[in-house]
C-alpha cells in the first residue's frame, strides 16, 4: 500500500477531480459548507478561481486523492476516469470514491468491480441538475453502491443538493438518471408537438405555453402514479377511457397533418396504443402499452 | 321564423342536448348553480335522474332548444350534431349555440357556417376534463368564436369549470384542445419509457414516479415557457447545452436497447436534434427541432 494513503480517514475534507462546469460547482458547494476541499484538474487554470474562493490546488493528482478519505469524481466520460485512475494507483485504498461522471449502468459496474479490488467503498452518482442549480433542493442526486459510504459521508453529500440513495447495485443511479431523462425528452417532444399545432394558426406560443399547457400537464401529472401502480401490479382494468376509446380515433394525427405538421412525434404512442386493441387488449387502461416496449430483442 | 323561437332571450335557463356521460355532468353542474335546465337526449332513459334532481325533460328537440335562449350540445360526434340540427331547423335562430362536442377546427368552422347563416350566435368548446372534473376549477374549458356569446352567458359558462376563451375563429378551441391532448400523450410516452427503463431492474414504479419522475418533470417544465419565447422569436441561441451535446450522445438509446426496452417511444426525438444538427443548427438549442416539423406536405 502506497504510504500516501495512510492519512486520517475521519477528516471533513474532500477532494475534487474534475473542475469542468460541474466539477467546479461541486467545489463552490462543499467550500460553502466550509468542508476543506482539495482539488485537481489535467488543465490547472480551472482552479484558479476555485482556490481564490478557498480551495487548496495540487498539480499531483495522487496527492489529491491522497489527501481525504473522500475522493469525488466528475470528469467528461469513463475512459477519463478510468485514464486518472491509471495514474493514482493502490493511492485509492481504504477510500470512499464517489463518481458523479454520467454514463451507463454497465459502466458504472464495472468501474465498481475495479476499485473494490483496492478496497474502495464505490458510490456511483447522477446528477439531475445543471451547474448553476448544485446547492438548491430542486437539484436531485442519485446514488447507488456502496450505502456504508453514503451514510458515512451523507452531510458532505447532502451539501450538492437533494440527496437520494437508490440501493446497493451500483448500476442504479444511472439507469434512473436516463429513466428520467427519458420522460424529460417524452415531456418535451410533447411541448414541442403541441406548439407547432398552435403555431399553425399563429398562437403565441409563449401565452399557450404558461396559460394552457403548463397548468394541463400539471393535472395530467396527477394521473401518473395511478398508472404506475397499474404497471406493478399488472392489472390494467379500467373503467374509464380504455385504450380502444383512445386509439380509435388519431385526431391529433388527422388534424396535425391538415395544419402541415409532421407527426413523427406523436405517431408512435398512438401506434402502440393500436397495436395493443390489435392483441385483444382493447379494454385496458393506457399503461397497458408499455408491455409492448418490454422485448428481449429490439 | 318558428312560432317557438319567439321566447324569452332573457331568462336565465339551458338547455342541454345530449345526456351521455360528458352532458350528464353539465346539466348537473347547471342545477347546482340555479339554472333553470330542460334536456333532451335521443334515448330518453338518461334524463331520468337529472329530472329527480330538477331539470326539465322534453321529449321533442325542437321545444328543447326553443326553451332558453342558450343552447348548449354535447353528443358523440359532429355527424350526431348535424342530424339533430336537421330536425331542429330555424327554432335555433337568434339563440347561442355552444358545442362542447369533440371534433377538428375544420369542423367547428363548418359548423358555425351552418349556423350563423340562421342568425345563431356560435361558440365552440373543449373539455379539458373528464365528467366527475366538472364544476371544479382544474376543469378547463376552452371556447372559441362569438365573443358576443361568451360575454353574454359567462356565467352560465362558468358554472361548468375555469373558462378559457381564445379568440373568435371558432376552430381555435379544438386546435388548443388537440394541442393539449398531444402534449399530454408526449408526457405519457415519456412516462412509459421511463417506467419500463427503470422496471427492467425490478424498480418499483410507484416509488420511482412519486419520488422521482413528478419532482423532476416539475423541476423541468419550468423550462418551457424560456423555450416557447425561443419559438415566438425564432430565436434559438444559448449558451447551455446545445442541440449538438444533447444529440451526440444517444445514451438512452443504448441503455435502453441493453436492458430490452424498444425504443420506439424515444428514437424520434432524437432522430429530429440530430437532422436538426446535420442541418447545420448544432449551436441551437433544443426547441429548435420544431423547426423540422413545420412541412407543407407531410
Ligand atoms: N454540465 C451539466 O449540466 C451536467 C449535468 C449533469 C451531469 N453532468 C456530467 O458531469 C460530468 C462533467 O460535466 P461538465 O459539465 O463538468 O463537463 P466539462 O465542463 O466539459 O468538463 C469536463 C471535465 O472532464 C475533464 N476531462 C476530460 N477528459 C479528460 C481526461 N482524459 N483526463 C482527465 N480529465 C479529463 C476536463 O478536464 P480539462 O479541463 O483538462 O479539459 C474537465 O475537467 C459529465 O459526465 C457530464 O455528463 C453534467
Ligand atoms: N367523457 C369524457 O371524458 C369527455 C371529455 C372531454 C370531451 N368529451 C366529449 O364530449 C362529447 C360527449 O361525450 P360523452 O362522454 O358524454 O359520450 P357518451 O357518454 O358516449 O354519450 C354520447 C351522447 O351522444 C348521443 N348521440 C350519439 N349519436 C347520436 C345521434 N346520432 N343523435 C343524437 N344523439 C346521439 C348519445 O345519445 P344516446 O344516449 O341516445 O346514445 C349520448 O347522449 C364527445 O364529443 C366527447 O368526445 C368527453
Amino acid at each position: 500500500m502506497n504510504k500516501m494513503s495512510q492519512v486520517n480517514t475521519k477528516n471533513t475534507g474532500v477532494s475534487v477531480i474534475g473542475l469542468g462546469q460541474m466539477g467546479s460547482a461541486l467545489v463552490k458547494a462543499f467550500l460553502t459548507k466550509g468542508y476543506s476541499t482539495t482539488v485537481w484538474n489535467r488543465s490547472p487554470e480551472k482552479a484558479k478561481d476555485l482556490v481564490a474562493q478557498g480551495a487548496v490546488y495540487t498539480p499531483d493528482v495522487e496527492e489529491a486523492v491522497a489527501t481525504n478519505s473522500l475522493v469525488v469524481i466528475c470528469v467528461l466520460d469513463y475512459q477519463a476516469v478510468h485514464e486518472i485512475l491509471d495514474t493514482v494507483g493502490s493511492t485509492l485504498s481504504n477510500r470512499t470514491l464517489v463518481n458523479l461522471t454520467n454514463g451507463t449502468p454497465e459502466q458504472a459496474r464495472l468501474l465498481k468491480e475495479r476499485v473494490t479490488q483496492l478496497g474502495v467503498e464505490y458510490l456511483d452518482g447522477g446528477i439531475m441538475a445543471v451547474p448553476s442549480l448544485i446547492t438548491r433542493s430542486e437539484a436531485v442526486l442519485l446514488y447507488s453502491g456502496s450505502q456504508k459510504a453514503f451514510e458515512m459521508h451523507r452531510q458532505a453529500l447532502d451539501s450538492l443538493g437533494t440527496s437520494k440513495y437508490l440501493g446497493t447495485d451500483s448500476g442504479l443511479a444511472a439507469l434512473n438518471d436516463l429513466a428520467l431523462l427519458s420522460g424529460m425528452y417524452g415531456m418535451f417532444g410533447g411541448f414541442i408537438h403541441s406548439v407547432a399545432l398552435v403555431r399553425s394558426e399563429k398562437v403565441n406560443a409563449t401565452e399557450f405555453t404558461s396559460e394552457l399547457l403548463i397548468p394541463w400537464l400539471h393535472a395530467m401529472m396527477t394521473t401518473l402514479p395511478k398508472m404506475a401502480q397499474m404497471i406493478d401490479s399488472g392489472d390494467y382494468k379500467t373503467k374509464d377511457a380504455n385504450l380502444e376509446m383512445q386509439a380509435s380515433l388519431d385526431t391529433i394525427g388527422d388534424v396535425s397533418r391538415a395544419q402541415g405538421i409532421s407527426t413523427e412525434l406523436t405517431d408512435p404512442i398512438f401506434s402502440l396504443m393500436q397495436r395493443r386493441v390489435a392483441d385483444g387488449h382493447g379494454d385496458d387502461d393506457f399503461p397497458s402499452v408499455i408491455e409492448l416496449l418490454r422485448q428481449s430483442t429490439n
